[in-house]
């Protein structure tokens, strides 16, 4: 049956020494780090498009990938395969989870009904496949960006009807992470934005997100889906400016809609720094304002304009990002997605399992730097000293709301003295950080 | 006395075929524009401290200016002589308002004590060129940037003493604001951010910071300012981050701190562009979030990643901010800051004049292609027509919450037919939208 | 036969104050500008690829265009079909040139001579449309970019095989654009750069480009090809770094391969933004480089960080490249090509009219902008003023050479006194250069 | 005497387990590397600018350090007590070089002579420090972009009389430099640019570079100066534009005025970014072109749009710089300075250890891993494998001129096949890499 990806044995732990590229060197799954298994920490997931839909097209060349389940034919006949193809490539890459677009696993049909047929004949497959493999999913989403009738947007679509449409996607998508057991939902707008404020009313436009996103949570509950709803943030591309910009746009707008309690942030690196943010920003940020829900571990490039969608290799960067993740308490019903594609000249089968063996080596090596550093405290120590003063009887007064404008005026004025500033430290900081590399 | 700005008469108002460089071309400032004043509508002021602190000096070099208050002296006097100077130009200029930080117009003192005295004595002086002059306040506000007890922050600094020299400095600048009938108080936080993760909590720095707006807000009411508080956002520089870095994210701290109907946004193109936006995007959206207040109208370079501050000279962008504003009601205590500062090659006197002739007249040829847009009505019409579909029986039950989820799907599958998508029609609006140019 | 723009009626000029958005305002072909028809200095073209190749698709989206020529079939029938539609369009928009690269008309047949038999078919297809039109041809070149073939580069491929490909498919792009009357050639090497270094040799890479650019010019020669040899320069994107970065690059290239006296550049606005420079920029560089050549008139945004291709639409901005093209003389086999495409939203074809009517309009009204410039002179005066100085004796004598770095210290020293700057009057010139807007 | 750095110990290699942050963890001076000590590998430098000369300052903000040779008095006497903590400072940090501008370690005069005099007195001191510590100079510069005689130019100026003015600091630097033995002399050019092209004349401004550099170089050798002269590019900031982009301009540059062959490039890896290259790109560009010279190994952040000129902290980017510099053959009379300057917020003596210490060990480690991939080999044999079709028939027909374009086509039809594309193998090569850190 299936045979991409025949010639490649399932990827062991072989450790640091071993000079094999399809085994881990740092990823070792049962290894227990600040008591949790490794495997627990990372909750890594593959994701559906870029692995198995994508032909590795870009916006000037075509195709260079020949999958055997690209090569045409009944549609559903070749879902089938391509589900058979990747589970097959999660079990040999040894991954707990994937992720999934409702169009990823099943083709569009001719009309609303058929459509929902063929996702529903895929979730079964799915279904099956997971029993087949023990492979779970991290969490489904419907892709409301590809098809030409999103052109102009799904929920901030000028036209209710297509508002309806995407309705009907999301209420479909959702059902199937539920029937699929998915521990989470997330929503990216790739549409919901605009090109031109000569055609947007963008107050209006923000309404409708919000009440979209309100039914959403709404039948959520109704339905009794236990995982988070979670909206992925990112700035632009494909549209100039997109209404899930960042994580403080996130915010501003769940508490607009007041569902700052309900929905929380799929941060993405590469979209962080698209918007101007390091990943660590975006990951403090959700964590300072109680929306902090997963991460999508691939890295962009900052010399680029565009999302390049790549697999984490740089170990300090990982290892910082994952510093954050941990002292915000680790993941929840949140786990590590690579929404990361191989570059469009790696055309082998193989070059999936470097890129993902890549990906979860460096994610690994980062858990046990940060460990280091939780273990060795050193990093949060010199954060506390810094702020120390901020739990005086001044530093109370203050937050609690005791002291007044003018009070604090008053004290100045009467100590009649300036304040020192002390050294911010930074290379002695960023020397330590090394230190646990 | 004042004689820097000597030789250069009163600006007039000449007509567009003047070829006299120190005329007004297009700023005629009784001209009745949609019912009011060129005057009344543009509001326009002259920043303090750009045209008469800086000195010229850059990231790469020094002083370049050599205006005679700057010659050095008692600094009480220089002072003073800088403020004659001052309103003289704003006299010449013949704009009516200006705005000001309180160490652009007094001297930092040896102690709390003697720098709220010698503010104080300059705030006198400014009264009395104000009755002698008629130009009005649009603003003040406080530095709390430039001196290095406030390098790691003001409000959210980790010492909570340099949290109160803030306080100390911000309510001397309010009274001295309501003291001069100022319209507006601005706070922009320039060292409200961070250079490093590595030494700073952001979730206790925004708690600082909400608690800090929360004083100034209380305090402007228990004394009777009936003025707005403003945040102006910027992304970053001199920080790697600051808090309020965008409308979006000042609309989330607002909301996140209970301030959301106190404070509002004054906006710099130049941030806006800085911070991936556009100028008439941040425009938008401060009104669609209700909390538009004033405008910086300085644009930066897009090619570049600092703050350039320059005047604005692009006819066509400076109408569709422009347009936009007057489409969501113009300025109410708000207005049309130039917080630009001449290139540091222009030394001449009459190069502040040929720069806020340049922008006073580019803002003035802005208004009147908005006038025309507005009054032709061809633009909204198109937006009015591409949202019409809300207006149905479907929008409205959609917005209004009648309908859910599942509603919408079961309608999507009973009709079982795909929604066309309609034109955009870009380009056909980017032509018409040049028609008034 | 050819219906798809039936409904749209030949394009009129009808002056300033016309309401019909299917008219000319500003491009009035036979109007004399400077002692040449405008029609003989825009020498207008409108690209293939864009308007007839490009469905609409997007990195996130697939196809939005439903043009009756995608609709399958005999690819040869349907590069006919196209090629039909395509004349049509052009010669009801009245514009005098067309673009095409060769995979544009013609379809890859499924071997090498396949594929030019097919190119050759096609061929002899463009010239009867010319013939039957009066639309010639301003240039041609080869797609090396799309096809897998040249994911890792065309002549910097690591394979020669490959760099044979490509000089297979140049030679014959160069034959057709020879019996076509074209009058240049055009290479834009999208793949010919990298994506990692990890994989890429640039020193010989940029020698086999190197040596693939004088095999094209040798051939030209022999073959008696009178236009020009263009380079496109663009920084990335497709790829990470591509050679022909910048106009400044490609002038290094081409003189280290001798190439400089017969190569010249196509200077596009997007692509000028992309590599950090304004069009302007490049466009005085190539002059003062001697390596002018001609232009892509579509203007990209710069707060985005990928290739837009929108039409140009900022009156100002374009005035002032035309302003600079002028001043080096305008174009002589060169021309005003829009690599522009109309946004995936706007599906109609009457868009594709609008795109251009607001292209062509906004080059016209800059030409006459740039007109009253020039006839004016106070711009160039301003700037011959500044650098009069270069026309004294110690001028003459440091350009000269007579002058020797110790020459000019004794001076200094001599003198013995500083030397006082003036102003650059920047304020003062971006009022002038409105003046004529 | 000198006392600012008497607590801090002078700085030992105590191998990467230690735990003080005062000392070495990696760079061990004798180590042997690939056949040569680890110091003369690194050839490392301290800039005197940002540690002796920069107050903290930043365009928001006044000075933030208090060093004790700020403080004020005769500025001779000041520059001899700077210049003796520097030499302390060298000394206790175990550095082997400096680097300075003239106006870094002498104060301006109220005349030409007077600079001069200064300036000789200055180099008379720098020559006794150089002899008491054994501390050399790696190379010598003089700053054309701080005083505002050169707000618009240097070699570039409108007047040729700042020309002069410019010649005259250059000789007695140049001077300077050969008399202390230095091994480089360099040029930047912070004001060789332009701010608006309204009131620039490219053109004419190269040729007045090219001229200046001309002079540079044949007074250099008439003066029998052994060590290099280097340019080092920037693409912007101070200016809008400079004319030193990048090394493929400045290598365009020097053909263009015939110095290819006299001049070098030294790369500064924030210079690198902000072009929009990576520090790699421009260290292989060089190295390809033939003009590598010497490194600033200080990194901006790729997320900010100015020069921040921080210290290397990051593994991995390192060691990629290092292996392509050792690939490259190593430095000869160039070195690895660091333009680099603690965070202004860095207020304490010993935050300028911590800085060095860490780009010390940074670069030191970086080297281990570069002889690591050397030695190891696999990297390169990857690189080779992929090249060697060019080693064929074929590839030494078109690389050595014997094959023309028609030629290649004939060959191409002949065969009538299509040539399957190999995979790039990014992401294989990306884990090899990760391998050796
Ligand atoms: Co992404
Ligand atoms: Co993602
Ligand atoms: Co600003
Ligand atoms: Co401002
Ligand atoms: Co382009
Ligand atoms: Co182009
Ligand atoms: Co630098
Ligand atoms: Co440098």
């Amino acid at each position: 049956m299936s045979s991409y990806f025949a010639e490649i044995p399932p990827v062991r732990f072989e450790g640091p020494e071993s000079k094999n590229p399809l085994a881990f060197r740092w990823y070792d799954k049962d290894r227990v780090v600040l008591g949790r298994r490794m495997e627990d920490h990372l909750r890594f997931a593959v994701c559906y498009w870029h692995n198995f839909v994508w032909p590795g097209n870009d916006p000037f060349g075509g195709a260079t990938f020949e999958r055997p389940w690209f090569q045409g034919g009944d549609p559903l006949a070749m879902a089938k395969h391509k589900a058979r193809e990747a589970f097959d490539f999660f079990s040999r890459l040894g991954v707990p989870y994937y992720c999934f677009h409702d169009r990823d696993v099943a083709p569009e049909g001719a009309t609303p009904r058929e459509s929902l047929a063929l996702f529903q004949a895929m979730t079964d497959e799915l279904a099956a496949q997971q029993a087949r493999t023990g492979v779970k999913l991290l969490w489904g989403t419907a892709n409301l960006f590809s098809h030409r009738r999103f052109m102009s947007g799904a929920a901030s679509n000028p036209d209710p009807e297509i508002f309806a449409m995407a309705a009907t996607q999301v209420k479909a998508a959702m059902d199937a992470t539920l029937a699929l057991g998915g521990e989470n939902y997330v929503l990216w707008g790739g549409r919901e934005g605009y090109e031109t404020l000569l055609n947007t009313d963008v107050g209006r436009e923000m309404d409708q997100l919000g009440r979209f996103l309100n039914m959403v949570v709404d039948y959520k509950h109704r339905i009794g889906f236990k995982g988070t709803i979670l909206i992925e943030p990112k700035p632009r591309e494909p549209s100039r400016h997109q209404y899930d910009f960042d994580v403080a746009t996130v915010y501003g707008f769940l508490m607009r809609y007041g569902l700052e309690s309900e929905v929380k942030v799929n941060i993405e690196a590469n979209h962080a720094t698209l918007s101007g943010h390091s990943f660590e920003h975006e990951i403090a940020m959700a964590q300072a304002l109680g929306i902090f829900g997963s991460i999508d571990m691939n890295r962009g490039d900052p010399l680029l304009g565009w999302d390049t969608d790549q697999f984490p290799n740089n170990i300090a960067d990982t290892a910082i990002a994952m510093y954050h993740i941990l002292q915000g308490g680790g993941f929840t019903t949140g786990g590590l997605n690579f929404d990361a594609k191989v570059r469009r000249q790696s055309i082998d089968a193989a070059d999936l399992f470097h890129a993902h063996i890549g990906g979860m080596d460096v994610s690994a090596r980062a858990l046990l730097i940060a460990e280091r550093m939780i273990q060795d405290g050193a990093m949060k120590a010199e954060l506390d000293t810094r702020y120390a003063g901020w739990g005086s009887e001044l530093g109370m007064g203050i937050l609690g709301g005791t002291l007044k404008l003018e009070d604090l005026s008053a004290r100045v004025l009467t100590q009649n003295r300036d304040v020192a500033p002390v050294s911010g430290r930074q290379e002695f900081l960023e020397n330590l950080a090394n230190r646990y590399c």
